[in-house]
Order: C-alpha cells, then structure tokens, then sequence
C-alpha cells in the first residue's frame, strides 16, 4: 500500500489541538494542496483565507455561536482557521470547496497535523455581524463560505479506525 | 515533500483511456479510499455503484447523451465508472460525495490509474430512461447522483502541471 492510500485510510478528524504555532512551511504547502483540487471547469472560483491569529478565530466562532444559539461555541479552538470561499453564483462552487477540504485533510494528516471541517457558517455568513468579520478577513461579498478547516497540532488520545458503513456494488 | 502531497500535486483529469482491465485488487483499494473518506455526522448515506463493463457503460452514456442532446456522448469510454449516490434528503450529500470523488482521484493518481470527473447527471438522474438504467445497478430510489468517476489506464500525451490562479490571503 503506498503513502497516500495509506494516509486517506488512517485520516480520522480532530477536535481537540495543542497550543502551538504550526510550521510555516508546512501550512503553505497545506494551502498549495488545496489550490490543487479539481474545480469545475477549472475554473478555480475559490478563495482561500487564512487564519493564522487564535483571537480573530474566537471573534468569529463567537459570532457564529451567537447566530445558531450555541453558547461557548469555540470552533475547537484551534491554532489556523483555513476558510474556503467561492462565488454564490457558482453552480460547482459546493463540490470545488469540498474537494479541496478533502486535499487541506490530506495534507494535514500526512504533515502530522490535525484538522476538523466547521460546517456551521454556511448557512449564516451574511448575517451582518458574521459578514462584518469576513469583510475584515478581505472574503468577497459576492463569496459563500460552505466548510472550513479548523487546524492544529493534535491533543487528541490516538483514536482508532471507524466503522466504515457505505454500501457498495459491482456491476459486471 | 510526502509522497501524499506529491500525488495531490501532481493530480491531472485524463480524458484519454487505453482498452485494457484495471487491476481488481488496485479498483477495490480505490472503492475503500471513497469509503474513508468524511462525511457529514459520519453518517455515510452514501452508496458507491462501481460498473466494470464497458457495454452497460456506453448504455448509460448514451441515454445521457440523448437527454442532454449531445450526440456520441460517451463519458470518454472508461474502462470503469464509479457511481457516487447519495440520499437526496441529506444535507450533507454533495459534499460527502464530492471528498469521496476526492479520494477517488487521489488513490487512482497514486496507483497510476486516470480519473476524470463526470458531471452530466446530476439534473437528469430522474429522467425515465437514466433512472431505468440507475433501476438495473440496484441505485436506491431515494439516491441523487451528483460526479462520476470515470477510470481507466492512460492514454494521454504526459500532461503538464496546469496553472493555478486560486486566490489566497493570510490573516494575521
């Protein structure tokens, strides 16, 4: 079994991370993984916005809590926050984001580093307080957030394989 | 640079493919990287539908062709096409599948198999004749096809690297 179908096997999502800054040089090469995805068309529509200050994610995980009624609501609190944009009026916009979520995974594990998908912005990111945020992070107005990368060094205990419950069937 | 962030790097569509049988054991480890791939709650609705005949294939790309109106469609005549579905009342869906194809691409890269994306039956998966051929691969009723993972060895001219023009910006 080679590497990277070694690393999509093992990849499991982490939620609980160290403080400490991650390597540079690795996280842009986490950022040059996820300019790699496929896109629709190749039409590349996506923005990719990082996060790399603790207090300016806890602003916006703060705001995102506020808006869906989660109190304390941290986002993991982790160390980046890689937030993938792409046009509102895209129709590959959804899966291109995803793709490249699933590259930033990847990425991360094989580096070592842990990484969670944050789901909860895309249905609130132009309520105004939120939107105030992302205008600040320089995130297009005419840009959609759908999930993002919260990153860090992980502080979980070493978790085991999941169950894989998909269904599959060969036609010949 | 891991060899992970190799195969992602250098990951190109082939729309090319020679007339020749994917090593079996090679398709299996590529159905169980889309397996592992996350989705939404880890609820894994999906349902991957892997077709090894060339014949059944042509019989689908021909009714899309006929319902897009493109005449001689025939999804680049892949030694195998991979059918990603999923329940059309997730919300998770597309995404899910859209990592699955991910990892689809990525282990097939990394085994040096090609892979493009299809994306032509996504708003024509219900029409009679398309559902009637989803009927005969046992698609559950309630599934929506979104990409297609069509698959088989090379026969591009070596590609190059293509251009990536995906914005970025770090946020300190």
């Amino acid at each position: 079994m080679n590497q990277t179908i070694e690393t999509i096997l093992k990849r499991r999502s982490t939620r609980s991370f160290v403080k400490r800054p991650l390597d540079r040089e690795e996280l842009k090469m986490i950022v040059d993984c996820a300019l790699h995805a496929p896109s629709g068309m190749g039409r590349q529509t996506w923005k990719f916005t990082i996060v790399e200050n603790r207090e300016k994610i806890q602003r916006l995980a703060r705001a995102a809590g506020e808006a869906l009624g989660r109190e304390g609501y941290d986002m993991y609190d982790p160390e980046v926050l890689i937030i993938p944009s792409n046009e509102k009026d895209s129709p590959f916009g959804m899966e291109d984001n995803a793709c490249a979520m699933e590259n930033i995974y990847l990425a991360a594990e094989s580096l070592g580093i842990g990484c969670v998908w944050i789901n909860q912005l895309r249905t609130i990111c132009d309520e105004p307080r939120i939107r105030g945020i992302l205008n600040e992070f320089h995130i297009p107005e005419n840009h959609v957030v759908y999930g993002l990368a919260a990153l860090g060094y992980r502080d979980d205990t070493v978790i085991g394989p999941k169950e894989r419950t998909g269904r599959t069937e060969y036609i010949r």
